[in-house]
């Protein structure tokens, strides 16, 4: 068997790198960039024949990044890769996941069937499966999906003395509250008030567990963080110095890690998106599951 | 047999209204929107159940359209079209037609790959065939091919007096040559001498066969339109009134068409990409190939 090739999308080189020394892989490069009309020139510079090939491509930003992901994954097999898998720390397109009305597109299925086609198998973390049971609904390949709460409540037991963990709503009491038994912390959660449309007002339940405990509120993704901008507001009106905000996957959508940290918060991610939050590498549970799905030896 | 369903993508709105009165269709809708971490939400706003789709997407800036435009396929056989077409008056990526260097991906070949999943059929116009003897080498689907020359020819010929027609170089003699016979004008080619990788020094052919005519620059595409900016300038320098430069594409990357007007030229292009420059009304002769390839009535 062949040494592995991990090859990473740009702006994935930090995660490729994280994930070499686990893998006893080589790095290859890849080298993309835009005529000027915007139609995309990619070269792999490294030799893929007979090669196991694994894509690191993380889908912030997705639309830009699909299209040069599926000639990358196209042109590896022209070149002779014995197999293409794709690493997806964040995966997009997971929350269309059926159609709420009428003529909209299914984009998770799609993107499923593009990448299905394209790849041999996919690791990703959380993925935001809400409906789906699993990868397994919409993807035809193996898939392995990584789960950071583990290291979210490491995270959580080094840095932060006296933690109670605030989940963001109770659909994710079950993952949020596991990170709380894991961190040995107290947990309790958001209740969100819509009025209208835009507007939502946040309380927290079980308020009184908060007194002197440093707040840390744990999500999936943050993306507009509209929900977590407002509870750091009312943790901060209450008394909270510095409350923690962590999430698996920082997309960051509208300026959030800003107004975050404006409105007092201290804000971490894991690094499946690139981003100077990024507090809790991936690198060895994504390989382990990487080492799994391509059948390499552990 | 239902009428017809012809559903443009955004900013195809004007091409979609030229092509409906020569097929007897209707106007179906389409809405795209971004959520704020840039996934693309599609939705279908007409019914499309039992109906021959026909789905109007030009293709300049083609990575930003691609991936909505295979979600609109693939929605729309989901909701129940019988057939989905894809008339797409500027065909993107056709310049990467082998592998230059190793490595590189051919990406003409991917592109056609992923249509022919996609769609039943493809019409486009005057796709840039380099190394392809027709689309029928890379595309599995039927592919109608639009000639512009005609409509080009006629619109010189009603435009301008005593035209004489340049070629932008010899590999385009063949069909540059027919729009100049065409218009019942005489014909002559641009010479490049290559200093380097940037620098390119232009010449006339025959430069006599000018005296007393309006030059007419002819090319199928106008990208960054170094080549054309530099010939009007040589053409102004010994004397030339208003050259006029006539594309089928106007792309006009690297802000090219500014840069033709300060020169001192005249830029004329076809509506295959919606432009301030169109004079020339393709929807007819489109309307032609569609009929053909959806076994329409004519």
């Amino acid at each position: 068997m062949t040494t592995p090739l991990l090859i990473g999308m740009p702006g994935n080189e930090a995660m490729t790198k994280s994930l070499m020394p686990f893998l006893g892989a080589e790095i290859g490069q890849v080298e993309l960039r835009a005529f000027p009309d915007g139609e995309t020139h990619l070269q792999f510079l490294t030799d893929l024949s007979g090669r196991a090939l694994i894509i690191i491509c993380t889908m912030n930003h997705p639309n830009e990044r699909i299209l040069p992901l599926l000639f990358a994954a196209a042109t590896a097999r022209e070149l002779g890769a014995s197999t293409v898998g794709l690493v997806a720390p964040y995966l997009a397109y997971m929350r269309q996941d059926r159609r709420f009305k009428p003529g909209e597109a299914v984009t998770s299925r799609q993107v499923a069937r593009l990448f299905s086609d394209a790849f041999d198998w996919l690791v990703t973390v959380d993925p935001h499966l809400h409906r789906y049971g699993s990868l397994s609904e919409i993807y035809r390949i193996p898939t392995c999906v990584v789960h950071a709460a583990p290291l979210m409540s490491q995270w959580i037991r080094s840095h932060v003395p006296n933690p109670v963990i605030i989940g963001p709503d109770s659909e994710s009491d079950q993952w949020v509250s596991a990170v709380a038994k894991d961190a040995n912390a107290p947990y309790t959660v958001l209740q969100k008030v819509r009025h209208g449309d835009r507007a939502v007002e946040i309380s927290v339940r079980n308020l009184q567990d908060l007194d002197g405990r440093t707040p840390v509120i744990v999500d999936d993704i943050i993306s507009s963080g509209r929900t977590m901008i407002e509870a750091v507001r009312l943790l901060i009106a209450r008394g909270a110095t510095t409350p923690v905000c962590i999430a698996v996957h920082g997309l960051f959508a509208d300026n959030s890690n800003a107004l975050l940290v404006q409105a007092g918060a201290r804000v971490i991610t894991s690094n499946s998106i690139p981003h100077e939050t990024n507090g809790i590498d991936l690198g060895e549970i994504i390989a382990a599951s990487i080492r799994e799905l391509a059948q390499m030896p552990s």
